[in-house]
């Protein structure tokens, strides 16, 4: 790859640029470091704002894809400012969200086009450099041009894209009840994109607080039932009992495993759970089999996303999805480690790391 | 059947009623018969509206399944006024929708759970009597209860479960963009559940008029083409080009062979036609193999429905479907002459036959 | 219902019949009783062979829908002696194979459609007479005619309509790679029905003896793996080691929750875990979140089914289906006991109760 | 790229070659040209045999994607000599089989995930360098490892391939009833996958002659219909009398708009046409609406390929799929003239073109 960067003087690209960057797990430090140079088929991206996702704690501990030195950051919005000689599909100034995840083309299951299933998957903020820095780079294709949609909402097209796909992988069938589990940010995503996509009936369970109040804000479900810590066994009796068919399709979006073990008890016969959670890699679920039997249960789950910014993008267009509101918070990359530890203690329903 | 009829001076069910009775093709008027006698599994409902369907046009002329005598409507709302002595899923007093298709369970395609495909098939108002009657008979499964929902939506139930069925088979993509030729009762109720099963961008393309001015005081697109008779050709023209790939899927809701003719070319590759008016029996619709071969185009239909009241309702107790306003006139049986003629020359968006 | 029985001497119908009937759980007695009458929609039909399943097992012990005095049976095989006067699908003296599953047509399934799932299951031989018995009575449209098919293998009709319905779940892709455990008699009709459904690649794992032994004999899998008790790991191991993806779909048919625990460890990223095996009802299963999350790993089951003895005939005409050699031995009702001993110790692969 | 050839002295790749090149649509001759360099990513191919295909004919005459100077052979089998520096999926010596459809990843189908649909498509032997030449070069991902399997059935892994995906488009239900038109080269492949995935009657439908004959030789269906140029209409009546609800699947695979405007009166209700042959440009169609409406019938096709190359290795590596006896005729590329002309007037039922 040849050096995109030119004079800084001439209005042009730095040569060097901040990036939040990890040596190792935990180990982590805001450092001035080269501007990433692209290839013929990249561009070249100023970010203005990023997505934290609880991913990026994994990632803090060395988990999933992390490979080392990294810079995280997979929710990543901002401008074109250069673009490789091969490019056609956008043009310096446009302004992008950029999807993380490039599969090898060449693995079993890319060369039988199960993409998403990649055994050597390339990620934008896993194993190679992310958004958590001002620039960062980008093959083309991967890039989704956003017109003026602000920052804030655009970080939330990539876990939208991931929801995408997961309503896929369910499949609502037309006029679905769905009760679904938790409602931080991803919760609120298949939320709306449940709604538009075959459930006539959806009810949000999760504990009382501020996610549970912005989703009744926001009007993202047909009811909405707190389980208190204190009463959890009375109030999901209580919804068992208001809905004694149970739902068609029910979601575990809280990664809590004694939730998930629960939910198999309110999928209706024929219908669907849907692991969607992120759960400790030890844990196990213990299931009945004869339940799974005779209710003809079926238990699926989605594992983030390829090549879904093109399907938010034409709910986005429409107004038909709205990020607004879901990020409450932001933070710049020297302010990592306070964000690291709001986002532990779940003090914001969504933050971003924004630059200038 | 054992006689279910009182004596109307104790309040009850009277003996004989009024209807509008086919005798032969074109051949109707209103007459005194008796009340229908119900079996063990069924109900007599005492009918407040029946929808005025297109198809029942088709009946006055004695054609589709047209037997007769015949009391026509097929899309009925009323009262249940008696049950049979086994019926335990519906009361006396419960306000009630019909589902008029009833399969014979025993054909080639019964016995393989094609029912809607049924050889035999007992339509309400199609083969046995209807709606337009002042009492009907139906088995007590084929009625849903619909609370308080004011008749003259409730008819419209019907006619969404056929567009249920339609939305099943058109099995819409997460993110899809369709295009909708007609706007009529149909198309509105179509239009409203595509929204409500992944259609992300939907564009209602019709001939201006009261059916396309309600469509828009509606808000049941994302966009909407006025295709003049004069223009209809740059009418069109503009509209593939500002859509250059076309539409995931393109619904013929018209009926008019030549707009189905020419839908095909508004198929992305990949896409799906779907062939939803009813057409002249002789009308023959000349396609491009290779067009269909080179874009991998999937042409399909939907016939009426079976089974789909309770899908309707899960989406009418969440307010989610919304039926006012689409029901512009009503009629008396004795009207019917007129009603006829507003009918085939479209003088109303949709019409409903009432009773005391 | 009237009675449709005739003076033996005539050369007619008896007026009663012997049955093996449980008065309660474990308690059952080859009886005399009044064959049973029909009504208008039902033939009589005299009993050739029943198969003996698992399930009678379950019955014996009162579990599963089993309801008192019960005539067990579900896998019958006669011919027809007596019509109602409604019958015109199938004639005295047709030999037939009888679906033992009668949806209610009320309940909450049954109104959507989802007559498997029903509420109020009639079972022929579960909560209603079955065709351990001489004569039995069944709905016309529950009876399939089925030429000169020997008894013996037109007793496999219904489990293979249950594992019909099976395939329809499993839905394999074109070209799949299949693992199945176990290969009772259940599980040779799963492996002709995979073959003939998408399967280029089985491979069948399952204790030596004899049900191997005639899996191998029938060429009914591409490879074979016989898991012995002493050596369970390491056969296993040396399974993923020459599989080393995994399979696109694992079908668990033994019924031993150890293995079904193991067996999502055998599925390929993507791919599919069928519980098709009945297990104890307090049997738990553990399994990690993880795994079906980052596999994105589809778990489901398959039911029993209604409807599908159609399709199963299809294969028998073009003898695409071998029942040959399944049936490895024969029973009268009054060696029940000695019948019920050898089913629980597996002493056959299959056995079917006969009559004259 | 840079160049792998090494000098011929030392048991190398030459540095020419023989190749069948077009200058323009219908001008073609035998050349002596460079033998392709390769890239990082790609692999050099000394070529076999290479499938001879009715697209060829379209190719010769500068239709489809045809870009000139062109090498046709889009169906090539060969032995890898020399790979790019990245390539580990396969090794010099290889014998493989080379899938010719490379989608350009950025054009709007590729980016939603839909490469068959891909507007800027690369063919090798349509718009770059083909299989008629006695190298070739390939992506290295677009080449399959077939071992020992001889190249006269080699040349059928893609016409296969895009059956596979035909049968993918068609999604045969479990028990389908099937009638093919036509049973050239494709359709002896389509009717052998049919078999394999769902298919439990299968009727094959043809005039007389070389390529029914192989058909019934290699038993390619159940049963075998001959339809006589001068008897056509009495054949096809007969076929109707003889399956009176029609077939859930009709493949046209003739060409022949003449059959596929009556193909579908051969659709039972709730079946599937599918165009799966390659028809004049100019040629339509005229179906009835009201029978793909009332019958609820699906028309569709199915467009060549990509990425199912490993789909159909699973079947040949089981022996499911059997090439042997389809290639009855071999040309070398001096006698394209005369190949061409057989092709034309039919005179072999597959041909492939032949290297020492």
């Amino acid at each position: 790859m040849g050096s995109t960067t030119g004079p800084k003087a001439n209005g042009g690209i730095p040569k060097t640029m901040k990036a939040l960057q990890y040596s190792k797990p935990k180990d982590f430090a805001v450092v001035e470091i080269d501007v990433p140079s692209i290839g013929e088929e990249d561009v070249l991206v100023k970010i203005e704002a990023c997505g934290v996702c609880g991913t990026d704690l994994h990632y803090h501990k060395g988990e999933f894809m992390a490979k080392y030195p990294l810079i995280p950051g997979h929710e990543a919005v901002g401008t074109v400012v250069a673009v490789g000689r091969n490019v056609k599909s956008i043009a310096v100034g446009q302004r992008i969200a950029a999807d993380p995840m490039e599969p090898c083309r060449n693995c079993f299951y890319c060369i039988r086009g199960q993409t998403l299933l990649c055994e050597n998957m390339t990620g934008y903020g896993g194993n190679v450099p992310g958004g958590f820095a001002e620039y960062c780079r980008y093959p083309a294709r991967h890039v989704t041009a956003i017109g003026d949609l602000p920052a804030l909402e655009a970080v939330l097209i990539e876990p939208a894209a991931c929801a995408t796909h997961g309503i896929e992988r369910m499949a609502p069938k037309v006029g679905s009840t769905v009760l679904l589990f938790g409602c931080g940010p991803t919760g609120m995503l298949l939320a709306q994109l449940l709604k538009l996509n075959g459930t006539a009936n959806l009810t949000i369970a999760s504990k009382p607080g501020p996610k549970l109040d912005l989703a009744k804000r926001l009007n993202l479900a047909d009811s909405f039932i707190a389980i208190s810590d204190t009463n959890a066994k009375e109030d999901l009796d209580a919804l068992l009992k208001s809905n004694p068919h149970g739902f068609d399709i029910v979601v575990e979006a809280t990664g809590a495993p004694s939730v998930l073990e629960q939910s198999i008890f309110y999928v209706r016969k024929g219908g669907t759970l849907v692991v969607y959670g992120v759960y400790d890699d030890a844990a196990k679920i213990a299931w009945p089999p004869m339940r799974i039997w005779t209710y003809e249960i079926t238990i699926l789950s989605s594992f983030c996303s390829t090549l879904k910014f093109p399907v938010v993008m034409e709910y986005v267009r429409t107004k038909k999805i709205d990020f607004r509101g879901i990020v409450t918070k932001t933070y710049r990359i020297e302010e990592w480690a306070e964000c690291l530890e709001a986002l532990e203690k779940q003090r914001f329903v969504k933050a971003a790391i924004v630059f200038d």
